[in-house]
């Protein structure tokens, strides 16, 4: 293409544009739809366009006294005048592919050149107002990529209106909250009058378009030309119902509607919200670290949460932080409030897990658990007082607001009905409770990809007896605390199977961080040491003594059923009378699959097997045809990737946990990464966090290797990814290109991962 | 080969065995040398061999009265009976290929049998005799293979003798201690009288068996006749005069001596040892955590043991436990003694980095530095006493007892220079010293392959710089702690690079396991508190906040050379300046080489190139002929190995961290894997320590993949090895074999490498 080429015009006052393939791709920003919306034959502004490169070739001949591309660039202007023969006042406006807040507003009320010279001249308006606007875009540095290219910055374009006459309005082409098709308000001014024909411009954009758009027109003696439009970022919801809109009128199919929903989005509907602020403003700030607002009377203990929610009443559990004797509070809670902790503290983690809102970190919270109060900032609250959260912004209200609940249903609901019709890769979830269970169930689970069987001690009973059994000195002592806990989880896992009545569930093998389970404050570990008999300097010394340098690396998952085979057999025993409880009780069958944490040999995985199908041998469950057994493990550590060839001829399935994956692979404890992941980000070392979306040339080679490795030795290998990632759309993206069976997400992720994998496998 | 073929004779009566190639694979243990001394025309009490298959095959026709292999037994036994005709009374002997507690013990005297069915009679002695022998055997399990194979069983050999006349006598093929040719004492008995005919049964001995035999013959009217031999472990000092001696009588190539020299056992020789022990029993045990023997008067304090050295005198530093203040004190000391701590505690290992001698974990010492005394059992020993360790078995005794210093010369400097000729993997060594700069040379190291920079912050006034700065909270801190920080070095780097004249050195940038160089006990969190002028509280406040999870895979390696910049460049600016002081005072060139550690992205690697390249680009350093600078990085974590084709193309050298790459590749701390590694071993979980010897088939996988792709992207890459690994024989042998240009281990092992490699290259 020629520089004489690159100017245009876009909505000559006579006629129409006829563009060639290459001016099509400069059309960025306005641009595309005044050349749309002309096109389609609505009276629009007459408009030309000219790239950077073209009008910087045209200053170069300018200085050369070249008259060529002038000579192109006056016929150009030549057509924003109409039959009448008058050349109008002109308007310069950018036409930036991504808004920047740097860029010159439209100059308007320009005087149309008096000769040819005067159309290139930099002193003089017209000119002027181009170099301006071109210098507005700026030399905005892509994060990753460096300064944007040199060939990107060429193609930018200006915009040369003629000068509208009548008044310009200004509507929206669907509602902002409803999605409902419009005209629709921009502004607290509400829909101006428009001529009818308006009608036609908005569905006509719309269907063009495909997202709400801000659409600005002249209106003058009853007709409207259109002047520009601007996509416009609406609510998540409002996008969905405009989306079912589209496919209701055959703008759209269904696949459409799937594919342009952005699945990212989608967690903003999954958790309860503040429906409205109404101007208070919040009375303290902190880190919103597990998503969702609460509102509730506050409560300062455990005993207290439990007695309030007894009562069938909300609260808001408010410590100073949480620590392993919190969780049964932190459950009865509604949600979270803690002075310290980030991210990765005992509060954000357990919030997460049993889908809490939580903020934490809030600096100017001070808590006085003993007089029963706290200080926010200087505003005292007493136990009884109400407080409302917002974990996902970190802030915190006084007063109950009023919140809206999260369901699948409506708009949201239809589109996840069609983009299970696409989908082939199944989704579960990581829960070990029936509450939680219900929930993934309710949001579309397919299954119970992780049930963390360590989180089934979460009660105070349950904890006494797996500290004492982290504890134990030798055989003994772990036998007696084993005892009982059998019966505890029996029970529990035989609800599980119930409510998740035929589907998979895929229960982990004890795999605790040790240290998650013990006690650290002075206080803690003095109620521990009474409750499990023990003097308190005895306590200590065995705390000193299982210390560990790097608990991550440590004593934890299959090699705690090594060293430990008795909590293995308790483990099993309660698993089987589970399942065989359950399936006495109900048409489906059971179907368990049990799986083995952090191995790194296969003879680890081996010498597991022979003891769970010893166990499994003689509870009579493989005898009955109403429960099905299978065996897997997780594939976490890099040894593991490169040996899954030996490894998969033992198992029927593969469930990468990609969390531990990516920290042993590029040899970063996620807790300890804060101190200087944000330098690595601000430096450009990291594109991306590795512990939000997968290192695709990293862990993801990692994946690659052990997938196919393991189907090699053994093709009906399942393949299951249980970590994190597993929630988030861009990894989803790529695991469904290495050709996994399922995922396993939180289940406030389920609905995400439904709709990212529709959109993958479409 | 029929069963007939497996009962024969290996030294029949009258004239020469004759055996098939098959009949000669049979020949285990004893058999062998019998076979070999007949063969080699010197007496031999007649003797036959019968496989285990074949006396089954006996037995089994025996019942079914099938006469066929009794015949052959018969006509076999027949071979024992001399010239005169009259049967001998006869010796059954095991005969097998390892040595056994279980095994018969020879059964002498036994009738010969009257008949041919007595022959083969389980009722009569001679049967009997044999049927015990082969059940002596056992079923010994091999460790990995479960039970030995049916087929080795098969073919395990009983031998039947002929009774010798005469005295029976025992001696030694080689002197045990010194090495020198037999006959030598095989007990305090001494030598016996024996014929002169034993000399040339000496020689014929020595050259077959290329080892120390103990040599059984009967003597008897002056003639000596050979009855049996077997294999003696002689002292590794006496195996390298055997091996020199052998060389020069012409029975072996210098390359056999090279080849047939246990590289593992060297280590004996390379440390202090106790020469003798005189019965004088140990006081107390401990871990040996540092090999080696050391004696030495008392020391309670760092202080102590430097007064002491400045004196001339060798002191024992006896503490409770070491941290960061001790270390001065360790390199003071001649051996630590410690009451407290392991393997991997902060004795051992700063020990082993200084190669002093270290028992530790003694419980039954207590030490009290304040009263100047310790009592071990329930011994006081004040400051000025004496004291012996052996750091290698853990023992402890009271006095000084007297040592043997290592010096490489007579047969190990022999052999190792032969080593040489053959050897084509170069041996560098790990040390940041001028004093194990010093020791490694005189082992024959050919360069410094890590110098772990962090080390050279061992000294009371350094550690307190090196915790400001560790210990900062902004750059203002932080540029204050590295005031004066360039001078120390500089001078350190200088002396350094003079020592290793012309070899290259290689210094890795600041890698600090943060927590081995804080604070821990009250008193000296107090103590640095005052140091740095700070508050305890507010040191307090810092260690807590800089305390890690995990600090294996935290804030450390290449992530402190990009958090804090200005740290890099204070020891950029120190290399370069010594290296300039180094080249300015010799001819020899500097070899400097910058390594990076704990890389995961090429993006790290780039954005410490680039700032070393300008700082030194700006030193002078590059502008002179007489100091080279080569730029290269550790590869240590999975991902590195992944990537290495992206980071090859940054720098000129690999060097493999595989004790980090080991601790990633497993999911394992090396710190906290007691807890488990025991059970794995006895559980045949793990066939070998990963963190004694090169897991080929997962770490050895990640070597392999980055050699690859990082000499794809980058044909001039050296790769280096150098980790705990390279100083052990069996990975050194799979490194050999991966390409690797040098190795690097600590100065006790480069003898042992440079063995390995030679025998590795041959």
């Amino acid at each position: 293409m020629s520089l004489a080429q690159e100017m245009f015009a876009i909505a000559p006052a006579t006629g129409k544009a006829d563009l060639s393939a290459s001016q099509l791709k400069l059309l960025s920003g306005k641009a595309r739809w005044i050349f749309r919306v002309s096109e389609a034959g609505f009276p629009t502004i007459p408009t030309i366009a000219i790239t950077r490169a073209a009008w910087e070739a045209l200053q170069a001949q300018r200085v050369k006294k070249d008259p060529r591309l002038r000579t192109h660039w006056v016929s150009c202007l030549f057509r924003l005048v109409d039959k009448e023969g008058k050349p109008p006042a002109l308007v310069v406006r950018t036409s930036a592919s991504r808004h920047n807040g740097g860029l010159m507003p439209a100059r308007i009320g320009i005087p149309p050149p008096t000769n040819e010279a005067d159309s290139v001249d930099p002193a003089r308006p017209l000119a002027r107002a181009i170099k301006d606007a071109f210098d507005s875009y700026g030399y905005e540095a892509g994060l990753w990529t460096g300064t944007r290219s040199a060939e990107e910055r060429a193609r930018q374009i200006v915009l040369v209106q003629a000068m509208a006459e009548g008044d310009i309005e200004q509507f929206l082409t669907r509602d902002a909250v409803t999605g409902a098709p419009g005209p629709a308000p921009a502004n607290a001014a509400g829909v101006p009058k428009l001529p009818e024909s308006c009608g036609a411009l908005v569905s006509l954009l719309d269907a063009k378009a495909g997202r709400h758009m801000i659409c600005v027109v002249a209106v003058s003696g009853g007709e409207a030309r259109f002047l520009s439009a601007r996509p416009l970022q609406a609510s998540i919801a409002a996008e969905l119902e405009a989306a079912v809109d589209r496919v209701g009128a055959g703008v759209w199919t269904r696949q459409n509607a799937v594919n342009r929903t952005d699945p990212a989005r989608l967690a903003q509907l999954l958790h309860p919200r503040l429906t409205s602020i109404n101007g208070a403003p919040p009375i303290a700030t902190g880190l919103g670290v597990s998503p969702g607002a609460a509102s509730g009377f506050i409560a300062f203990t455990a005993e207290d949460a439990a007695r309030m929610r007894a009562r069938g009443k909300h609260c808001i559990l408010v410590v100073t932080e949480t620590g392993p004797g919190d969780v049964e509070g932190m459950k009865a809670a509604t949600g979270i409030l803690t002075a310290r902790g980030g991210m990765t503290s005992h509060a954000g983690v357990i919030a997460r897990i049993t889908g809490k809102p939580c903020v934490a970190g809030v600096r100017n919270l001070s808590v006085n658990p003993l007089e029963m109060s706290c200080q926010i900032g200087d505003k005292e609250f007493r136990s009884g007082d109400r407080l409302t959260i917002d974990g996902s912004d970190g802030s915190v209200y006084a007063g109950m607001l009023p919140l809206s609940q999260p369901h699948i249903g409506g708009a949201l609901g239809t589109l996840l009905d069609w983009s299970d019709a696409s989908r082939t890769i199944a989704v579960r979830t990581n829960v070990e409770t029936v509450e939680s269970a219900q929930t993934a169930l309710s949001f579309g689970a397919e299954g119970i990809g992780l049930a963390r069987s360590e989180h089934m001690f979460f009660s105070p009973e349950r904890m006494v007896a797996l500290r004492r059994l982290i504890l134990s000195e030798d055989e003994n002592d772990r036998t007696r605390a084993l005892e009982g806990l059998v019966d505890y989880q029996t029970g529990d896992y035989a609800a599980l199977f119930a409510v998740m009545r035929g589907m998979p569930v895929t229960v982990r093998l004890f795999d605790p961080p040790l240290h998650e389970f013990l006690p650290r404050s002075e206080e803690d570990v003095e109620d521990t040491a009474a409750s499990l008999g023990l003097a308190v300097r005895a306590l200590r010394l065995r705390l000193e003594r299982i210390a560990e340098v790097n608990p991550m690396l440590g004593h934890r998952g299959v090699r705690l059923a090594i060293t430990y085979p008795e909590i293995l057999q308790m483990q099993i025993q309660a698993l089987m009378a589970g399942a065989r409880a359950a399936s006495e009780t109900q048409r489906e069958p059971v179907l368990l699959e049990v799986m083995v944490p952090f191995v790194s040999t296969a003879s680890e995985v081996a010498f597991v097997r022979e003891r769970v199908m010893a166990i499994a041998g003689n509870s009579g469950l493989l005898r009955s045809d109403r429960a099905r057994l299978s065996f897997g493990t997780m594939i976490e550590l890099p040894r593991a990737c490169l040996r899954a060839g030996d490894i998969a001829q033992m198992v029927d399935f593969f469930s990468f946990g990609t969390n531990d994956l990516t920290q042993t692979t590029f040899g970063i404890s996620r807790d300890d990464a804060p101190t200087f992941l944000a330098s690595y980000q601000r430096k450009a070392i990291y594109e991306r966090d590795p512990f939000v979306t997968i290192d695709e040339k990293g862990v993801g080679e990692m994946i690659s290797i052990a997938i196919a490795r393991g189907k090699a030795a053994n093709p009906r290998l399942k393949i299951g990814i249980c970590g994190e990632h597993a929630g988030d759309p861009a990894s989803l993206a790529y695991f469904a290109g290495l050709g996994v069976d399922y995922v396993s997400c939180s289940p406030y992720r389920v609905p995400i991962a439904r709709l990212t994998l529709a959109q993958a496998s479409a």
